[in-house]
């Protein structure tokens, strides 16, 4: 439960909240692009004084790349503690020109506002700060202890998390851990996540001749480029979605007889999917459902191709080169590095001659799950219920949280709770991404009920 | 012969021909891209103007996009007539930071000139008006007829020649078309060449769900339009490089006998040419020497391709959409209609659900052999060999020139000469094209002599 004047005080400022996040999600820190580093930098900031205002004992890590913030609440020796994880990096927005309303301005329509990491992960671990604020505005203290831990490199794998935790894992000990970087089932349906699924992030780049050439004069002589990567790509997938690269799918847990029961009385509506996506169809593997074709099984993806004359109108070339990204997302009990291995293997294996192909290694983590039989995951359910008013649903989530894997391995904590304030339809790494502003006010309330159902 | 007076002159100009030829190609006539619009007029003018100073009735004809232009020399009643083909307009620059010099900021550099538009075709039309115009200031007219056609849209398939020929074709008619567009058989060796492969360039769209999409929290459930497509384009074509399209090749016309020695008795060094283009292996149909492959043989190559994220490090998404450019190059009797028609067919058979493919026709040309028992091919072989001092041999291409095809069917005339003053390793449509100086000086000493050997 949660104190009503607390609750009165949460409602009291709902507006000031939205306002700051709003100058938030004006930061464009795209951690990916270079030539974002000072915006990074400036979110790393604004995260570290906001924690500071709260008066939390704050500190801003340099790594090779982007800074990791961290801060911590007056401790109470008696009480248990709670790491609360998120990220103020976000995706790149392109395509720019398919957002309604600019990616780094943020504009509020029908309740949802509208930018580039509203959902993914600004607007959903701020609620966290907010629910601390409003308690300790009341009541001078927390009812547990809370650790914050805010990085800025979580969509690129996460690379120098893994050092700092195993530098300070003494200082960042915890009991729980919090993550709000996920969704709802649907919106208007809170669920706790259990599952990830891991990802192998790779590039093919194919060199053939060493300029692009006239594809009259010399075609016919020499191998073309952007066909031998339609080939290579071609070759990883069967027709029916099932992945052909040997020994793929060795160490795939199937999902137990309970949770595909459990996936399918879910109320997952296709045909509003297919309207939102705007496709005739839902396409993969055969005999498992959508859901747990994308929470509980392997899938492959082609995320980008590029090569040759690509503007307005005809350019008879056989290209220089050409090149492509893709990734895999991966289940208990595969391993990335095992899965990149096997991926470059089965490339090489196919590799033409007349060209030279070079496999790199973009982006890794493992597939998750965790166990629901813990007294911290009864409490998150009943802090959800409490700031939702509705008892969260559990469900396997599709993407990839590199940090769980981290925590868990480095921090030994396996009591990890992903309750997710945004929707499957917020657009994630799509233009005009969202979040409802209803969700970030329940947000807030779940982040505080959690403290003190944990705090019992 | 050349009377030695002309050929006096004409060395004595060598400079200035030059001078002229870089002030030519300082005009980035791009005809595919509408923002070069205002330049491909400029390049218009410039010819325009040189027909004018020589003293010929010159005039510019507008079309629907880019300008015609056409000249003809004071009437000989008793001579025979001859019609000069060539193109102010060049292929996109692009990839731009491949140039060693910009490719409309002309340099020479060991005897060559490096610039987009040198070899194909400014460098190589540009001949016949310094050969008219030495001829006329020396004895004051041509020993035959002379007519100049220059268009502006031969890298877009000449729409607007077609309509104008037909016009106009009373006007235009000749004895005999020259067609400097094409090379020697390697530089050095000059050739005639007596047959043009044909061209189908399509381009395949398809597209997606509606909006980029996370491949973490979709990947499993919707059709990915890379993938898709690069199943379309790896099923064109078998491994060993015939195209799979069904009855692609029913209408080829296999080389002749006599054709095929020919062929191998040319002094073809594939050592060289894996060299110049930087691969181990050139690579095609089996059963075809690589110059049989190049021009007697019909081929298939992706010419650009494109499709999700393509920038520094890793973007998780499933597409909307991806595209890509395909060509086709035919030889006798195959009809780029019908080609056309089966690879449609042939791509819609193979479309899977949950996507739309589209296909466009951009730009097609008819293949094309001449027969070699002629007087002016005679005429123009005894030209060659006075112009370069050395017999041509006889060649196929593996290029489109489809204002062949146009001339042969609108104004009757089965006597086309194509005589390549350039040279295979021209970079004609590649970064950093050139064309050897000596080889356009020999042009012109060649264009002189064909006036005077027609005139016989």
């Amino acid at each position: 439960m949660i104190p009503p004047i607390i609750l009165d005080k949460m409602e009291s400022n709902r507006n000031r909240y939205v306002d700051e996040l709003l100058s938030f999600l004006k930061i464009p820190s795209v951690s990916t692009l270079s030539h974002h580093g000072a915006d990074v930098r400036r979110a790393a900031e604004w995260v570290f004084n906001s924690l500071k205002r709260l008066g939390l004992q704050a500190s801003l890590h340099q790594t090779e790349r982007h800074p990791i913030v961290y801060a911590e609440s007056p401790p109470l020796p008696d009480k248990p503690t709670l790491l609360v994880y998120g990220h103020y990096d976000v995706q790149p927005p392109d395509p720019l020109d398919e957002w309604v309303s600019p990616p780094f301005t943020p504009q509020i329509r029908d309740g949802y506002v509208y930018a580039r990491g509203a959902s993914d992960d600004k607007g959903q671990f701020y609620t966290y700060l907010k629910a601390m604020e409003a308690i300790m505005a009341v009541e001078g203290g927390l009812p547990i202890n809370v650790k914050v831990l805010v990085e800025g490199e979580e969509e690129i794998g996460s690379p120098n998390l893994g050092p700092f935790l195993r530098e300070n894992a003494a200082i960042l000990k915890a009991d729980a851990v919090a993550i709000s970087d996920s969704s709802q089932f649907v919106q208007g349906v809170p669920a706790i996540t259990y599952g990830l699924r891991g990802l192998s992030y790779l590039q093919i780049d194919v060199q053939g001749p060493r300029f692009d050439l006239h594809s009259g004069s010399f075609g016919g002589m020499v191998q073309n480029p952007i066909m031998v990567l339609t080939n290579l790509l071609a070759a990883l997938r069967h027709p029916d979605s099932t992945i052909a690269i040997p020994g793929f799918y060795d160490d795939t847990l199937e999902p137990a007889a309970w949770e595909r029961d459990e996936m399918a009385s879910l109320q997952f509506d296709e045909g509003r999917l297919r309207e939102y996506l705007g496709v005739s169809e839902l396409v993969g593997e055969p005999g498992y459902s959508p859901l747990e074709r994308k929470s509980a099984r392997p899938t492959l993806d082609v995320n980008g191709i590029w090569g040759g004359f690509s503007g307005e109108g005809a350019k008879t070339i056989i290209p220089a080169r050409a090149g492509a990204k893709v990734s895999m997302r991966l289940v208990p009990n595969q391993k990335a590095a095992r899965i990149n291995a096997l991926f470059r293997a089965f490339i090489e294996g196919l590799t033409p001659p007349g060209v030279e192909v070079r496999v790199t290694e973009l982006h890794g983590a493992e597939p998750v799950l965790i166990s629901r039989d813990q007294p911290s995951v009864k409490a998150a359910e009943r802090a959800i219920e409490i700031g939702f008013g509705k008892a969260p649903v559990f469900i396997r989530e599709g993407g990839s949280i590199p940090i769980v894997n981290l925590l868990a391995e480095i921090l030994g904590s396996d009591s990890i709770l992903m309750m997710g304030w945004g929707s499957p339809d917020d657009g994630a790494h799509s233009p005009n991404e969202r979040f409802f502003l209803d969700d970030f006010h329940r947000g807030i309330r779940s982040a505080a009920a959690l403290f003190y159902e944990l705090s019992k």
